[in-house]
């Protein structure tokens, strides 16, 4: 890989302990870096098994400059492809969501099966090799209905460790009897990084999310031990453990999994006990859908969370679900593209309202989208120097940042 | 010139019979190269006698970062000058089109006659030298009234073999007689050379122009024999034949002349048969003007085509001219500027209707700043690679593509 | 510091009496260059006083990629800070104006007080400490109530001539006693370099600025003896001392400090008589504001100006003051914020009226940016070369240019 030798040292000269030095958060060098070491070789959540229910639905992406389809086929499989025609290049699919028979390349109608095969053109000729035409396909892994991509021609074996883990917390949950019922493109002015950061810490939530602290307790992103808070800590440790042993007595896994670093496919889970009726992430922490998910009765199930390096967060309530991808644009802006789901049963007005069902993750990606902006400012100043994390409510901050550069450093050689 | 090692490898690596490799259409390099080379050295085509009929009218164009400004001086030729003030440098002219008496700088009034001198200025001393700040001026070459220019030193010589070749089929046309009654500037997201290909092939227009091909036959460009369209091509090139005779009986030059690739200045033409009524390139393939260019009488003279390398085209008809520049803005936007051309005696209202006039023109523009948009989307993408053309339907692309690579190449040295 | 190798050639062979080459406004590396060594390491204008007359009130500036906060403290000095928290580097102060009793970082509450001391935060530890993370502060320099600032370490000890020169000029307007009733932000389409060159010479104004004629008299910036102008001449450098007479034993000085290069913080300052009514910069050039600044009774107090390098001027008259700031946003756009300060006590409606005020620098700011555009324009182009300057009217362009070209040398070594 070729890295220039300011990048190669920066890499290096990681601080344990403190943010990132700027150029992580400006440099074009060091976004092409990512979209490459990344978001080329990683497991890229995209989306879920609902977006696409039936044969012949597709919805694109983009990661980086490469704009992916991924496509049901005719056997119910997903399947990904690059959204490039094999003729002169014409990106097929246009719009971000359809469905289709085949895919038909608009310009010249090259017109490629759902498995990718080319199987029909006019005017190349008796000798045209049709077998060396096929659309070009990229990695899919499904964990219990999510979605991911990889773009690397060995993606990491890992992802089966992840799935094994996780799949007991997630299966029950029913994401493929689920329909996404809104979906919310927000583009934050900063690097993907801060991003990332940002949705590692519950340090900024007390002061910038009044909706999200409805319902989530800041407890459970760690707090600094202290006389004044120390009832209220352990208060919520217990309740975790009594919680945690009705859950599993339930059937639902809900115990902490970190693996974070020292791995190539990061990720950590946990369920924790949500504030006052304790039901769901909404504004009177009650239920936004009257249909639970699955075969669910208890509406008291709290909020199981799954976060990803390095690019996607989940929350699974036993009446719906918010899902997360974050999908860099270039060095200094971030798509973050939320979609809430619900039983594909629920019916919108009797069982649920779309705008009580999305106004907390709304309200609140609004919020960080502008703390991201505000740190992406500040990183661009020749001023910005990188400060200390605190050691109680930023380790997982901590964390995403030696995953990275352990990635970025195991790509140098 | 200074060129890359790796651009010039993708110079020289070329494969003939596809399509040119991303970085043609994506790298700021070699926008900066088809700047130099392409728009900095050969003939461009920017416009028509009939956009400045009167001394003192002009019209400013952009190649690259030059402004150039076109004028018909009080001896009712066509000049061009760099539109930069010899004084402070600023731009001269900064509206599209007008009328001047002398060109006179906005900032401190220096004044230039329409020959290019500077004929006034004030507060610059005894001593000021008048003679050694005329404009700078740029080759014009105008070939029956289609106005050319030409940014280097040494402009191509082979404009006179274009010239000689090309007048007898253009100016029975009378462009002179003409005015312009419609100009539309539309922006294709994409690089020219996208634009370019598009142009040579007619491959895409079945399933994409549908107002196009009302009149057109898709056969001109190039169709693949087959026992299904074998009867169709066949009638096709026996109406050629028969209208050919009975135009080049009438005066009017109609045989295909191809000088693509093998020399610097690129052209081809060709008369075609229109299909339905035969007339222009309608609707109903009926004239859009009632009054007939020059002296003509006879309504079906079909459509006479003109090519030229790297940026025009044109269709003449009895009624009507539609001519079109192609002028990149970067590596990835594009300016078309279409223009259509009646009689100038012909009244709006009476002998034509602007809308029926442009709407086949108009329309097509569009769909095909869709297709390279498309292409450009592809292209941005790392798994974009060339794909083969149609030995049938895509000769003339490889031949652009041909011409375009040996104009790079012949810059190397 | 890092110059690559054709731009020092550049900066070397810079030929007296023409225009800047254009690298200097159009090229990436020498923008960086001019906000390095410029604006990094010059005195920037960049407010008044009355822009935070209480404690706790600020204003945020951006000088490249610096933000940079000027706030009160609660001894009443004035103090500017970089604007990025030393926690997570995000901006601290995210409007252009306000008041605060604290800086309080909108991401995790670090708390900061108006010297600049960190005197709060949660959740760091017991270690943590304080004294390490205050502000990074920027140097002020406080000229009668215009208030300057330095990036560097060690800012340029001339300031000091500068103010010592000048608070007799400026102090009796009463800066501190005004209010600022406008601030117009406007970006002009080109180099920060052609703002400050269209200011310095008054060789456009005729053409271009019917509004600022009505008052000003363009042989204040020099004009070329001529038969035809020599009475006007005369008679304009008659009034000059005349008036500076009157001015001077009425306690004003008024006469021309000309230390503009051989220098680091260049200046000049004049004195000039008003044209007609010669009380102010109007449109009949008498008063727009009836309560005058300080203790005037005089309304004919011409026009001080004070016009600083690298980035601001200034024009004190009997009743108003105008006060433009030049702030770079990249190679080719430049913010230019004008603010209209009147005597504190002046009530809107009776004493003044706001659009009559400001409508002559409006427009001439407008006119100017359009220059500037053309200018920046005529750069783009390769056919630009630099022009010669006129010996009588541009005088004070060469000068600046010596001056720029002078501190870029000083920094190459």
């Amino acid at each position: 890989m070729k890295v220039s030798s300011p990048v190669r040292e920066l890499i290096l000269a990681r601080q344990p302990g403190y943010n990132l030095p700027a150029p992580f958060y400006t440099a074009a060098e060091i976004y092409d870096l990512d979209m490459d070491v990344i978001f080329g070789r990683h497991w890229i959540y995209v989306g879920v098994e609902p977006d696409i229910p039936e044969p012949g639905d597709y919805f694109t992406v983009k990661l980086g400059r490469a704009s992916i389809v991924v496509v049901r086929d005719d056997d119910m499989n997903v399947r990904a492809f690059h959204n490039v025609c094999r003729h002169r290049g014409a990106q097929l699919c246009n719009e971000h969501k359809g469905s289709v028979g085949n895919i038909v390349c608009p310009y010249h109608q090259w017109t490629y099966d759902l498995s990718g095969k080319l199987i029909h053109n006019e005017h190349m000729g008796q000798d045209f090799d049709f077998s060396r035409h096929s659309l070009k396909s990229v990695h899919v892994g499904n964990l219990a209905g999510l979605i991911f991509v990889c773009l690397a021609e060995q993606p990491p074996a890992d992802f089966e460790e992840m799935r094994a883990a996780m799949e007991p917390y997630i299966a029950p949950h029913g994401i493929a009897d689920c329909k996404v019922v809104m979906q919310d493109d927000f583009v934050e002015a900063g690097n993907w990084k801060l991003t990332l950061e940002n949705n590692r810490e519950c340090y900024h939530c007390v002061s910038n999310h009044p909706e999200l602290t409805s319902s989530i307790y800041e407890y459970g992103f760690g707090y600094q031990p202290s006389p004044a808070n120390a009832e209220a800590v352990q208060g919520f440790q217990e309740l975790i453990e009594r919680e945690h042993a009705r859950w599993e007595a339930a059937g639902l896994k809900s115990a902490e999994i970190e693996m974070l670093d020292g791995r190539v496919t990061g990720f950590r889970t946990q369920r924790l006990p949500l504030d006052k009726a304790g039901e769901s992430q909404t504004m009177d922490a009650r239920v936004a859908c009257e249909k639970l998910l699955a075969n669910f009765t208890d509406r008291k199930l709290g909020g199981l969370s799954f976060w990803t390096q390095p690019n996607s967060w989940h929350h699974f309530m036993s009446d719906h679900i918010v899902t997360f991808s974050v999908l860099p644009i270039d060095a200094e802006n971030t798509l973050v593209r939320t979609k809430w789901l619900v039983h594909k049963d629920a019916v919108e007005g009797r069982d649920y309202d779309l705008a009580r069902l999305t106004e907390v993750w709304k309200a609140t990606n609004r919020q960080d989208g502008a703390l991201v902006e505000m740190s992406q400012r500040g990183a661009a100043s020749p001023a910005y120097e990188p400060g200390p994390y605190s050691p109680y409510t930023e380790a997982l901050v901590e964390k995403f940042c030696n995953w990275y550069v352990e990635r970025l450093r195991a790509a140098l050689d």
